[in-house]
This record gives C-alpha cells, sequence and structure tokens, in this order.
C-alpha cells in the first residue's frame, strides 16, 4: 500500500505542478503582462489547464483511490494519508462527474459572458447581460445535476466552492443573523452623523501608502523571503508553494482604505496558505480548506484587528508620522471611528462590515431562486431592487450599481458569495476562541505584536492545509458548528458601542 | 495530408504552450520570485519541461513527420509547411536519439558542477571544479556520440546551438581572422594612450540610466505594448509569444556602459523574436534561427549601431542632458571613443569590440582538445594562460579571471562559445548589405532614425523565423557564405581611424 500511496502521490504531484504553473501565468497576466501578449497567455493557460485536468482525471488515479480506500479506513481520520485519500477522492468523484464537452462549454459560455457583462456595466443596460446570464444559468443548472445532490440543486453548486456545506444550513445560519443585522443598521442610520470619515479621502501619496502597508503586512508576520507584493488593478493573493505566496494590492491617492484594507485583507489569506505543513506540498491538501475558510482568515485580519481600536493605538501615531498634514486634525478616537462608519451603501466591495452581510444574502437567495427557476433572469434587477429597498432601506439609481456590480455571474460562479460571508461569521468565531485560549492577544495587538495571534491560528487552522472542512473545522477548534454568535455579538458590541446604540 | 498537418500543428502547439510556460517559470525566478521559492520552483520546472519533451518525442509526432515527408518534398523549400515539417523532423530526430537517462544524468551533474563552479570560482580554486568539469566532459562525449556526426565529435555539440555548422567550417572562418585581429590589437596596443575611457567610471544615478535606456530601447523599434524591461542579476531576452517578448539589465552606478549597452544588446534580441510572421505563431519555427543569428542582432544593434559616432551624434546630446555634471568635460568625440576603448582584458564578457574574438578563439579551440581528450581537464588553466599570452599578451594572475571566469562548462554548455563570434561575424555581414541596399541608413542613424533598419532586418531575417540556417540566411541574404571579410574591414576602418592605425 505504501508503494500505491507513493505512486499516488507522485501522480497529484505533477498535476500540482501544473496548477502552479498556470497559476504563475495568471498571476503574471495581472501584474506584469505586456497588453498584447493577452492572445497567446490564454492558450498557454488553456493548454495548462487541460493538461493538469485529464492528469488528474487519469484512470490510474481512480483506479489507486479505490485500491487505497480499505487502507485508509483504518488511519486516523486527520492523518496526512487518510486525509489525502480522503479529500482527493471527494475532488476526483467531482471531476468525473463533469463531462469535458461542459466543462469546454462553460468556459466558453463565460468568456464571452464576461465581455458582455463589461459593457453592459458600461452602459448600465441589464438587456446586454441577460442572454449571456440565462446562459450561464442553464449551464450551472446542467453542472449541478451533472454534479448530482440529495436536497437542493444549489446544494451542488455552493459545495463547489464551501464543500460539504448544504443551502439549509446556510438558511438555517442566515434568516436569525439577518434580523440582528437590519436591526443593528436601523439603529445605526438613526445616528448616522455619530462617526465623519472625510479624513479617508483626502490626498495621500501613493509611495507612502505602499511603504505603510509593506510594514503593516511584515509586522503582521509576513515574511518577504517567502512572499512579495505586486500591483494588479483587482488584488488577490496567490500561492505558488508553502514557501512562495504572493500578494497585489491597488493604489488610490484619494481613498486611504483601498490599499491599506486591501493589503492587510490579503495578507490573511497569504499568511494562511504559508502556514500548512511543507510535508502536504505537491498535494491536494496544500492550501485552504475553502473559500469561506480563506475568507475567515482575510477578513479577521482586515476586521476584527485591523480596524479595531487596539491596532490604531500602535499604528495610528506611525501613520501620522507618514502624513502629517492629512491626520493633523486627528485623534486615535476619530480615526478609529472613521475607518468604521456604517452606512447603507449599493456597492457591496465598498460595504461596512455591518452592511456587508445584507449584501451577500440578497444574492445567495437571488441564485437559488435563479437555479430553482423560480426567478427568471429578465426580473433579476426588479428583484434586486426590491430587496436593496427591504433590507438597506435604498434602491440603486441604476443596474451598474445594482445587479450589474459583481465579475461573479458573469464568469458563472454562481454558489460563490455565501463564503465572504460565513468567512466573517466563522473569523469570528475563531476569534473568540483565540482570545478564550490567550486572553492576552487583545493588549498584544495594541502593542503592535501579533505572533500570539498568528501561531494560535497556524495551529489550529493553517497547518492542517486542506484536510478539513469548515464545519469540522470549527468542530475542532470551537467545540461548536459554525455559527453566528460570536459574529453577531461582535458587531453589535463594537458599533453599538461607536455608535451609542 | 493537410489533416495531418493540422494534427502535427497541434500537437507542437501544446510542446509550444508548455515551453513557454516553462519560460515564464524561469522568467519570474529570475526577477520576481521570493527567494525561498526556489526548491518548489525547480520541481515545477522540472515537471513542464519533462511533459514538454515527452509530448515532443511522441511516436505519434515521429509517424505524422513520416506521412508528411513526401508532401514536403513537394512544396518549396522556404513554403511554412516545408520549412514546418524540415525543421521539426531536425529536432524530432535530436531528440529521440538522446536517451531519457542521459539527459537526467546531464541535468544532475551540471546542477551539481554549477555549485561547485560557483565556490571555486569564488576561491579561484580550479580543483573544486575539475572532477565536475571532468564529469561534463565525459557526459557531453557520451551526447555527441548518441547525437551522431560525420567528421569531428565537436560537430554534434556546436550542431545543438548552430544547426549545421561543422567545425571545420569554424575553423576555417576562425584562422585568417586570428591573424587579423592578432595584429590590430598589436598596432592599438602600441596607442593605448589615444584613448581615454574614465567618464564611464563615474557616479551614474540609476533611475536615470533605467530612463536612458529605456528611451533608446523604444527609439530602436521595442514596443512597450508587446515588450517590457525588468531588472535582473544577468541580463537576459525572453519570449512568451510574438507579442510577449521580455528584456533584463543589471545597472551599475559605477560604469555606465553596464546598463546602456546591456539594454541595447537585449533589444536586438528581442526584435528578433518580435519580428516573425504570426502565422508561424505555437510552431518549432516560431523564434530565432539559432545562437549565432541571434547574437548577429544583438551585436548589431549594440555595437554596429550603437558603438557608432553617428548613433551617438543623436543621442550624446540627450545622455548629457541627463547627465550634466558627469559629462561636462566631454565632446561627442572623446565620449565616443571612450566607448570604443580596446585594451586586451582577462574577462571576455567585459571585452571590448577587436579582442573579443580571441576570448572565444581560445575556449572554441580548448573545448576542442577536450572532447577529442587531447587536453585533460587539469591541464585547463595552464593551456588557457598559455593561449591568453599567445594572443592577448597578458596571463590571468588567477584562475577566477581565467578559465573559471564563465558559467557556460558548468552547464555542460560545450560548442556555444564560437555562436558569440559567429553572430559579430554575421551581423558585419549583415549591416554591409543592409547598406548597400538602403545607403541612407547611417545618416538615418546619425538623425535618431531606426525604421529602415529595422524593416530590413525583419524582412530579411527575421520574419522567417526558424526556417533557415546562419549560412542559408547569409547565402539567401547577401549572396554569399557567411565569412569574416565584412566583419575584418568594419573592425579594421573603424579601429584604425580611432587609433590612427
Amino acid at each position: 500500500m505504501k508503494e500505491k500511496l507513493e505512486e499516488l502521490k507522485k501522480r497529484l504531484a505533477v498535476v500540482n505542478d501544473l496548477e502552479r504553473a498556470a497559476g504563475l501565468l495568471s498571476w503574471d497576466q495581472q501584474t506584469y503582462m505586456p497588453p498584447r501578449g493577452a492572445a497567446a497567455r490564454a492558450e498557454q493557460l488553456a493548454t495548462l489547464q487541460k493538461l493538469a485536468h485529464e492528469h488528474f482525471i487519469a484512470d490510474e488515479i481512480g483506479a489507486l483511490l479505490n485500491d487505497l480506500a480499505d487502507y485508509a479506513a483504518q488511519l486516523p481520520y486527520d492523518s496526512d494519508e487518510a486525509s489525502l485519500i480522503r479529500v482527493t477522492k471527494r475532488d476526483y468523484d467531482r471531476a468525473k462527474r463533469v463531462p469535458p464537452k461542459l466543462v469546454e462549454e462553460m468556459a466558453r459560455a463565460a468568456s464571452l459572458a464576461f465581455e458582455a457583462w463589461q459593457r453592459a456595466k458600461a452602459e448600465s443596460n441589464f438587456k446586454l447581460f441577460q442572454p449571456h446570464l440565462e446562459k450561464n444559468v442553464e449551464l450551472r443548472i446542467e453542472l449541478a445535476n451533472c454534479l448530482g445532490y440529495k436536497d437542493r440543486i444549489y446544494d451542488a453548486l455552493l459545495d463547489q466552492y464551501e464543500p460539504q456545506m448544504t443551502t439549509a444550513q446556510v438558511e438555517a445560519i442566515f434568516a436569525p443573523l439577518k434580523q440582528d443585522i437590519v436591526a443593528l443598521v436601523q439603529a445605526i442610520a438613526r445616528k448616522s452623523d455619530a462617526v465623519n470619515d472625510a479624513v479617508l479621502h483626502r490626498e495621500y501619496d501613493v509611495h507612502k501608502q505602499w511603504e505603510f502597508g509593506v510594514q503593516v503586512a511584515k509586522s503582521l508576520g509576513l515574511d518577504f523571503e517567502r512572499s512579495r507584493q505586486d500591483k494588479s488593478p483587482h488584488p488577490f493573493t496567490i500561492s505558488f508553494s508553502v514557501n512562495d505566496v504572493r500578494i497585489t494590492t491597488r493604489l488610490n491617492p484619494k481613498f486611504l482604505p483601498s490599499a491599506l484594507f486591501g493589503t492587510i485583507h490579503e495578507t490573511g489569506h497569504a499568511l494562511y496558505e504559508l502556514g500548512y505543513r511543507p510535508e502536504l506540498e505537491r498535494t491536494p491538501l496544500a492550501g485552504g480548506a475553502s473559500l469561506g475558510v480563506h475568507e475567515s482568515q482575510s477578513r479577521l485580519w482586515e476586521n476584527i484587528v485591523g480596524r479595531s481600536r487596539g491596532f490604531w493605538q500602535f499604528w495610528f501615531p506611525r501613520l501620522r508620522e507618514m502624513f502629517p498634514e492629512q491626520l493633523a486634525d486627528q485623534t486615535l478616537e476619530s480615526f478609529y471611528r472613521a475607518v468604521n462608519k456604517v452606512a447603507p451603501s449599493f456597492i457591496r466591495v465598498e460595504a461596512d462590515e455591518v452592511t456587508y452581510g445584507l449584501h451577500i444574502m440578497l444574492r445567495f437567495e437571488l441564485e437559488n431562486l435563479l437555479v430553482e427557476r423560480k426567478l427568471p433572469v429578465a426580473d433579476v434587477p426588479d428583484a434586486w431592487n426590491a430587496k436593496m429597498q427591504e433590507y438597506l432601506g435604498i434602491v440603486p439609481p441604476n443596474d451598474a450599481l445594482g445587479c450589474l456590480q459583481d465579475v461573479h455571474w458573469s464568469y458563472g460562479d454562481l454558489g460563490y458569495f455565501s463564503t465572504y460571508l460565513l468567512g466573517s461569521m466563522f473569523a469570528a468565531q475563531l476569534y473568540a476562541q483565540a482570545v478564550r485560549d490567550v486572553p492576552t492577544i487583545p493588549e498584544q495587538i495594541a502593542r503592535g505584536e501579533f505572533a500570539d495571534l498568528l501561531t494560535w491560528l497556524r495551529e489550529k487552522v493553517h497547518t492542517h492545509g486542506r484536510k478539513f472542512t469548515l464545519d469540522e473545522l470549527a468542530r475542532r477548534v470551537t467545540g461548536e458548528p459554525l455559527n453566528a454568535r460570536a459574529y453577531v455579538a461582535y458587531l453589535k458590541t463594537k458599533f453599538g458601542e461607536i455608535y451609542g446604540v
């Protein structure tokens, strides 16, 4: 069996190498590639992805996984070997269920839809995008039927991004959460003048912004011997090995939070990817457990740490040293409040911590209706605007600020959005546990020390790579299934104090 | 047959995509990769190269090439189709002759030899490198025997870098050339005080150096929509498609020529790779014909253009505007002479245009003796020093400045060096023809206009990609086989005038 396991790992290493190489092609495309290089790059990426897929779904891998099933069953659930075989089998079965023709068709449709979406958004004309979204929805329904599901068709789509999470589970968590958030938003709305964030919109030299961001990233634990930051139009994190994980940021001279919190957010993703045990390298266990768990790491650092009063106790004097003019009229307190201003707004990626969840729930609900064929695509704009009115009390003046704002549906990524909110919830659940385990963490943060928190996350979450699902991790680390209690408590305490509600 | 040709091209496109992707991994490693990323990167590169090789030597490709042989024979020699089949067959037969085990052994030996060479050079201790060079030489003898040759064992090695060039051909060209160069070097030596290049060793701000280099590269015709320049320890050019060819440079604040002529040199390589017909994309014809032809392009731009009086007529005032203090005491004439100073020196890559050829001949001769087992590796330092004394009248004080200076032998790249000098020769032969065809080219250069020269090179050389060998190109473009006449005339005229000899 040891030999079969070695053979399996050898084959998976080739797949991993191809995927990482494709990743580098994509990183380069978003950072340094000359504009005219795009056409050839698309061919190269397609070839690498096709080869990675072919090598992964090879019958030999299926046979090895079958041969190893009994062996794995005798091993501890959380051992490297049992986890490798279990997770690989899950990926393999899913990959095998999707006909190559459907994969191709989805890719082609997404590519056309992305082009159409760009135009539709620029012109704020949903009609241009509608036939493409219809096609994408149809193909995702077909995909879900290939993948299979027990209860709800949306389960099959959600499972791609958040393995083994079900629609019913998400609904059970979101329903009461929505009540709590809507109530909080309404209470804050009545005191909206309590916070002024004009300071964030002053002019900030982008080179200094960059320098400050790098200082913060390093202090959080990002090792620039194993990482680097580059510029790209859309910030992202990408991993080429446990010793080469890169982040990107974008710089806006007129809006300080863009680069600053962007860098902290991506640093959170990167610290996760830098933290799995090196023994998992070149296997399907090398990486983050799911999108939700990944988002828990980025949001824990960005919001729970990076927007905390303690964090700014240490960093505000340093930021003011770098931008003495811009921050001359600010106190720690006024700046802390500014970066935590809450206000209903149209754009999800610019939303504050409190309203953010409502943007997600809206999308999650619409996606369910779409794939259950209860909402015709043509009615999406109306349905979107009705929910915006209901949850946030505002209606977008056009679809560019409404249902056309996100790129996800153009790629056909239905099932993706909820992982953002699951991540925020899990971040709060994890942080509460971390402080129970190491009560000095908040004081350390106020001294600019993050090592104990990082060590705790490494040991509890990062080290396992993809071994466990989000819910498994929640139970192992906090003794509870994934739930919104810590998240609601966090929001109510923090914003209750800021707004006096 | 059309279908078989399409099938062949489809398979070759996959090979090409894998090779280009491997190229990007290598580019990244030399430019932006965090230091600790090296170990995983080595695995990823090895996987891509192995897959590219496996896909290329597939029996299906051999069968298609056989099936297409008669078809190709009926087509014009220089047609895309006939050339594709001819060049691919040449590559395929060579790749098939080398046992995978030998490829692996050479790679492993090279990797160890490279490490040993770095130490040996740092300590100037040839004994540390000697056993590794012995191993590399033995493996290259074995390789040559696998590849096969008619006349001289060195032919098989030379052919890897300069297809179909023979040792006898090179010797027939080098022998009289050596006489001419040695005589010129001796004549110049008697007037060595005629040129002072102290100006080049002043302090030059590296950001301004970068800016000036980019200005020059753009004016030569490098399109930054299809190219870019980055920094790397060793300058190089690399191509990811006909619309994405990148150069690198290194900046030395105390030596102006390093970045300046480095950028022009790499721009020459890049213009070549940007110039093949787009129809050749993703085939083995996409790229430069050989190392010698490549070097003809880089050296034509670097030396014949970039170190010409006309070039500096236009650019010297601009350079002085950027560096007014450093160049205050310079005239166009003194600066032109400074960048053309001739003096025997130990290090090949720092050699002037005149002495450069002697550095190459020395290596070419020693390599021949090594693979013919007429020179034991242990005797290389003595043989090296004796030839330095004979050709240049100087003896390196240690082996770091002598036989340990170049990286090539550590990689096992025997047969490579002569392509540098063949390139210089071909550059002169091409340029003489270009001026015969377009007599205004020198005046244009003096006005900072390079479009006609580039157009001529595009049409005569670049457009063909890898269709023709160096000698075929020489005959097609200049009506003569490759020869040193234009090169000797160029050196004698230019340096005769500068030194009054």
